[in-house]
């Protein structure tokens, strides 16, 4: 795509944040807002936006302001939005099991297509109608079903080695839940969300005030 | 505390890692290590590691190291570990559950004292031994409680009106998982996990390799 060439790393991490904010202001019967207004809400400087909004192709007019649902559906294309990405889960333990009932991604295309757990009380069961396999099927089940989005939610010391077998069989995304930093081979993303860390940066916080 | 007026914010939110890697080592017997090794795993410059490591008062030697466990416990005490901070988790959806069962908080001292929620079916409860109460009980509870820790896991829309409670009732922290970005009164933390932004980058990626 011709526009994310230039897109930074960092305007890429404050699309998400675009999107939700101009899918509100559209579900609210809002039509247009300028970079000033837009700014204030998002707390970045109407320069800011209006630069980040430039790298996408600049959809505002002078004196008029950026139309709102033309913005969200643009950023909504870049985001690669619009199409439906298959995930597993392995790990189907309590965070696994609400990731996989949260139904918020599947209305934006984020489809679970199966969990894995090594628990035999789990394994042949479904959670919320997906079922769950053993992890040793997981690399049959990539042969067969092409996944986008491999959810890591295992205990730290397995992560690494369900990162591989996820790679091997052609994900090329990993979402980890996992308080490890994971080596992935070039071409799979990584995303962590280290829930632990983040809850230590507000034990520092109430600690320095 | 003397040490952290040094901490910037970039270095603030790398502790959490230094404090897992340090931990790892030290679980594994390792004693002492290196700046070229500890950057090695944690994939930063030796530079940057002594950098860091002098901002918290330089316990290295030259050709000697690191002392793994001192270090360790030094970032810990500047992460505020060593005591226990209570929580509230309001909102006992499937993601509050989860987050209330998992104990590797515990561990580390934070400590699950109450839930809240407005599903009848919950409320009088318990969940994983903690009481789920409604919410509209929490301004009394935080008046009898003093919590250092909120955790929001309710819908969008109600989360603001969440922050506000909790920060009126005496809380400083405040742990976000609604897809919102919260505005808190000064001298109230608040950390975002922003799921559903962090699935967007991965969609992002998948879409612009």
């Amino acid at each position: 795509m011709q526009d994310a060439s230039r897109i930074s790393s960092a305007l890429m991490r404050r699309l998400p944040r675009y999107y939700r904010y101009l899918q509100e202001l559209s579900g609210r019967g809002v039509t247009r807002i300028s970079s000033q207004e837009l700014a204030l809400r998002m707390r970045l400087t109407a320069s800011q936006i209006r630069q980040d909004i430039n790298c996408f192709g600049g959809m505002g007019q002078q004196g008029y302001g950026y139309q709102v649902a033309s913005l969200r559906d643009k950023i909504g294309e870049l985001l690669g939005l619009g199409r439906e990405y298959a995930m597993v889960i392995v790990g189907a333990g309590n965070l696994g099991q609400a990731l996989s009932k949260y139904g918020g991604f599947a209305d934006t295309g984020f489809r679970v297509c199966a969990l894995f757990d090594v628990n035999r009380r789990l394994i042949g069961g479904e959670v919320s109608h997906h079922p769950v396999y053993h992890v040793s099927e997981m690399p049959g089940f990539l042969r067969e079903h092409p996944i986008d989005i491999g959810v890591i939610t295992v205990p730290a010391e397995h992560a690494q080695a369900t990162c591989d077998i996820l790679a091997q069989g052609g994900v090329s995304a990993i979402w980890n839940f996992a308080p490890v930093d994971l080596r992935a081979p070039e071409g799979v993303s990584v995303e962590n969300m280290h829930l632990g860390d983040s809850l230590l940066v507000l034990s520092y916080k109430l600690t320095n005030p």
